[in-house]
Order: structure tokens, then sequence, then C-alpha cells
């Protein structure tokens, strides 16, 4: 794997640039949409390609790994080919989902024992398992196992957890070396810096990571609950430490603001299920700020739902169908919605780098952001 | 509008024509997925026109006026506008749907008094009303309102049902013919011979809805329980009787196998919920026969769902992936599996008039029917 910084901004940390994979190139700072069990969810693949434009999207370990399974996936030749989707792919490690969706788990030095939230099965994740999976699953860019601690954690929970997850990493880099990716192809491992909301423990685990030397890294266990202002103050800490030659991945972040403001930090790569899962409530991020398109007052707004998205979708449909199919409880809403607001957080990261490589991003971001929070 | 024959079959009376509508022409015979709502539910339009190739779709009177409702139709300039549909659409009456759907409805002379299936507020349906919603809707082809006896009904109600609906014929013809199309094109009325199952009632009812001349006429009252040589045998009995030279439209039908046997009959045209309900509950129609999608057997079944069809959802997923995203309850499955069951009802209809024009429908249509029935 290949990364190439082709700008830096004066004003602020902001970076462009370009990331190689074995499934193409990816022009950073980027958003990575979710497909969490191999879908991103009411979307078919044709518009995830063509109107939003996705160049990489993200696959859940956790999920993948429940169903369908990586006999399928292997069977298939990997998730690209399971799901028809010939871009990169970045799966997580599992580690957020065993913590958050399964019951009954059991942490040890080996790993999560955990009960599938599907059937209650009973399963181990450990670093070489969550490895072993990612391998069959075939992403181009692989997380290494963490634990993600919950927000508030003290600082004792905090220091033991980010150590064990330390040691954990160290597996899976050794793990890793001893095997190949079973399709042919490079597969990159990105650790993950923890450390909760401490200024301390974020600074040791970003230079453990670093020390790794790995493609890229990663920032984890932010936008959990802590306030913006300190997910801000985590994420500039840790850029400051991670290699500046190596993408930043901020996971699991966020809305369009947050995404620009840690853009502004240095992070060049993001994930979120908002676009999505707000998507299928009925918000909509747009161009010029967010709607609640369930209200009356789009009734009879026959306007496109975002003029300012070059996207089919976001231009053919307006807010008037747009509202009257959720009232309606018609399927095509899910749709619609979710390739509007993806579309939408596309255009937003295309706009950050053509705005870094023009030199004028600290403004744009600054200009943006009160427009972008506006509610409609 | 203009309806033109193209080719008669020798063999049979299946016909192939050309119908020519203020939205583009449709090519016969011809199947029409049903847009309940302004949408073809879980399809985008872009997929409708372009996958599927649907020539026509269908929208229902009752729901629209209830939701949207037609003050919003009109502000939006009719239906095609509001969903963004520039092909030919034909609106029902909305009987069927007051007879099926709503509660406490009470029958007279004047029209059906109903209360709505969502909100309970009390309706009133005339032939005057029906009339003048479907006009804001703004449909190519309106259908006039008629009321669908439930089956079995005695000789005494089918006989007094069929006069009712005779009667509000005569008042829909009238009515019309002092009205406009809001929107400047022609909207060609569609009379619905009833008559549940007698013989003497569908010759009576046809021979009556033939002497109004309109521009096509339908049969209605069928696939609602009988057997299917019943069916079979009424719209036999009635195609003999109505027209030549103008299309013919039989309503609510049906399986794969129906269509085929009824354009051997004369019917033109159709339309059904089954592709699209029963592909939302992963029965699969293909060319190869019929499929539950969610049975293990399709679990590692890497072949594409169906390659006999030219659409690209059809080829670039396949059965494994398709049953995948069934077990997995996602959202993507609804709209895979109504795309390739309307594709193939648009190719069968297609191939059915390919054969009718080379001379050799009827024993193509005798080795396809079992081959369609087939259960993978």
């Amino acid at each position: 794997m290949d990364f190439q910084l082709a700008a830096k901004d004066t004003h602020s940390r902001a970076r462009a640039g370009t990331l190689t994979t074995a499934h193409g190139e990816i022009q950073t700072p980027i958003f990575m949409p979710v497909g969490t069990v191999g879908s991103v969810k009411a979307v078919p693949q044709v518009q995830i390609k063509e109107e939003i434009k996705a160049q990489i999207i993200l696959g859940n370990t956790y999920h993948l790994y429940l169903r369908p399974g990586t006999d399928i996936l292997e069977q298939a030749g990997g998730l690209h080919r399971f799901m028809n989707w010939d871009r990169p792919i970045l799966t997580d490690s599992g580690g957020y989902q065993v913590f958050s969706l399964s019951g009954n788990r059991k942490l040890s030095e080996e790993g999560a024992l955990f009960q599938s939230h599907i059937d209650g099965s009973r399963h181990l994740f450990s670093p070489e398992k969550v490895m072993d999976i990612q391998r069959k699953i075939g992403a181009d860019i692989i997380m290494a196992f963490d634990e993600c601690p919950p927000y508030p954690s003290d600082f004792a929970y905090a220091k033991k957890s980010m150590e064990l997850t330390h040691r954990w990493l160290a597996r899976c880099v050794q793990h890793l070396s001893g095997t190949e990716c079973p399709y042919g192809y490079e597969q990159a491992l990105f650790p993950i810096v923890q450390g909760s909301t401490y200024r301390d423990l974020r600074k040791a685990s970003s230079e453990f990571v670093a020390s790794m030397e790995c493609d890229g890294n990663a920032i984890g266990g932010l936008s959990v609950g802590e306030p913006e202002e300190t997910m801000y103050e985590m994420a500039a800490l840790c850029c400051d430490i991670l290699p500046e030659d190596k993408p930043r991945y901020l996971m699991g972040v966020g809305t369009p603001w947050n995404i620009l403001e840690n853009i502004a930090l240095g992070v060049d790569m993001f994930d979120c299920v908002m676009p999505t899962r707000n998507g299928r409530n009925g918000m909509l991020f747009t161009t010029k700020g967010v709607i609640n398109i369930r209200n009356k007052k789009w009734e009879n707004d026959f306007s496109p739902i975002d003029e300012g998205l070059d996207c089919a979708t976001s231009n053919c449909y307006t807010k008037a169908y747009l509202r009257h199919l959720f009232v309606a409880d018609e399927l095509l809403a899910l749709n619609i919605a979710s390739v509007q607001n993806l579309s939408f957080y596309l255009h937003l990261v295309a706009e950050a780098r053509k705005h870094i490589l023009q030199g004028d991003f600290k403004s744009w971001k600054d200009n943006m952001i009160p427009q972008l929070k506006q509610r409609l």
C-alpha cells in the first residue's frame, strides 16, 4: 500500500493525499460508507459507485463473521466478489460490536468471549482469530483487534484497557506476518490508538502505535459520548504524534462539521453510520443544511432534494415526493434518503480536498460549518 | 390514443400491437408494474426504466387519493411530475381497494361510502368523484368506477352488482365528456367488464362495455380466488366479444403462466402485485423457474440470479449473496428481488410479443409454461 501527500494546508493541519490499494486509488480526505453485513443499507451497488461515488466502503467483521460466515466468503473468493464491489474495502476488527451488541461478553488476556446477538451462540475473538477472519473477508485494509472502552472510563480502567489493546496489537502484527491473503493481493493492517479521554494515555498509545510502523493508523474510542471539544482535543493530540506520511483514520466520526474539523486536525479517513441511519429516519444532510423531511413544511416543496450535488437521486426527486414516501412508509424513501446523505458526505470530503489543494481550506471550512449546521 | 395491431397469431388469439399515449408508445402484450402510492415498492425510478424496462406503470387511485392527496398532485403538475416518471401511467378506479382495504363501506346507487384504512376518515367515491380524482392524478389511461364482487358471489348478487357497474360506467363517460385533463394531454377511459364467473353475465357485460366504444377495455373481477380454468374461460369469453381493434386489459393477473395463457386468449395488458410482493418474501420468478431464495440450497450457489435476463441486477449479484441479504434482513434484498421479478415479467411479455411476430407463439408458450412453473 502506498500513500502520497499531494498538499498540506498552511492554516491548519489538513492534508490531501492519494492512498493506493490493490483495488484502486483513494483520494483523501475520504469518507467510507458503512456496508455492515455486505451491503450499504438500502442502496444498490450501482448507486454506491455511480451516484454516491464512494471510493472505499467499510464492512463489519463481527457481522460478516456471524452472517454469511467466513466459509461462504472464502468460497465466494472474498467479500469483494461476494457483494460485487471491485473498489477498496476496509474491515473493522469486530471489537466495537463485541462490546456494544453481544451479550455475556467476557474479556481476558486471550481475547473476548461473547454470545452472538442473533442466536446466542458462543464465540471467541482473539487477535489471531480476528486476523484470520479479516484475511478470509479479504479487505484491502484490516484493523487490529482492540478494546474500545466506554465513555466515561476511569483512568485506571482506560490505562489497563489500552495496555491490553497494545499487547493485542503486537499479537496481530506477529500473526499476520506468518499468513497471507488467500486471494493473492496485499492487505494492510491499521493499528488503533486508544486511551479514552486522557491526554497521557492518548499520547502513550499514539507513540506505541506509531512505533509499529504500519501502513496507516487509526484513532478509536472517540465519538462515544464525550463532548465534541474533547473529541477534537484527543484527535489533535493523536494526529500530532502519528506519522505524517501515513494515512490517519478516525473511526466512527461523525457529523458533517465533525468531519471538517477533524480534517483540519490532520485526519484523512472517516466512517460513520450517521448518513444512512439518520437518513432512514428522515434526517437529510444537504449542501444547504439539515432537513427533517417528515415535517409538514416540505409537503408542497417541489424543489429538488439537493441541487448542490452532482447526484441523479438528489436532483430528480423533489422534497415533496420524498416527504410523501416517508409519510406513506414506502421503502423507496429509505433508498433516496441514504443516497442523498452519502452523496453529500462524499461531496463534502471532495470539496474539502479541493480547497486543501487550492490552499483555502481553513477559510472555506469556517464558512461552511454554520451553513451545514443550519436546520432548514 | 391509438392502437395498431402488428400481428395476430394463427394458432391462438394472441396479438401484438402498439398503443400510443401522450407519454409514449407501449408495445403489447405488456405487463405494468404496480406503483401503488407513487412508487414501485423498493425500486428507484432509474431501475424501473433502465433495468426493468417498464413501458407503463400503474398507480392506485384509492392510495393516491388518501396520500399524498389530489391537492399535492395537482400542485406538482400530476403524478408523472410528482414521481419523476415520464412514460405512460394507468390508474385503477379505486373500487377494488374500497372493497378490500377500507372499513365500514356502504354501497348505494350514488357510490361507495368508506373509511380510510389509514385514519378512519370517511369518504365517498362516486363515478363522478373518481373521474375527477383520476383527472387530477393525470394518468394516460383511467379506469371506470366499478364494483368488484367477491368470489364466489351468487348469481343474483353478481347480476345486481354488474348492472350497478354498468350504470356507473354511463355516469363516468357522461362526466368525463364535460371535463378536461388539467395538464393538457389526452386521458383515455377504459371501462371494466364484470359478471363474476357467470357466462351469461360476462357476455352481457362485455357487450355493454363494447357498446361504449371506448379506447380500450378491461376485464375485472377475475383472479380473485376462482379456479384458473374458470379465469381462462371467462377471459376467453370476454375477449371474443370485446372489439379486436382495441386493447384488452385483464386486471390483477397474475403468475407468469397465467399471463402467457391469457395472451393466448387475446389479452394485451396485465398488472399484478405478485412480482413485487412475492419478491419481497424471497420468491423469485426466473427464466429457469421459481426459486425460494431463502432455502439453504442457495447458500453457496455463486451463479448469477438469472443469466437469462438482460438486466444488470439479475446478472451482477449471485444467488448466494441474495440469500444472505434475505437471511440477514437487509433492505437491499427487497430491491434486488423486486428488480429481478419485474425484469423477468417484462422479459416474458417481450418474448411473447417476439414469438407472436415470428408466428410461433403457441408452440413457444406450450414449451415455456412447464419450465416457468418448475420449482428450482
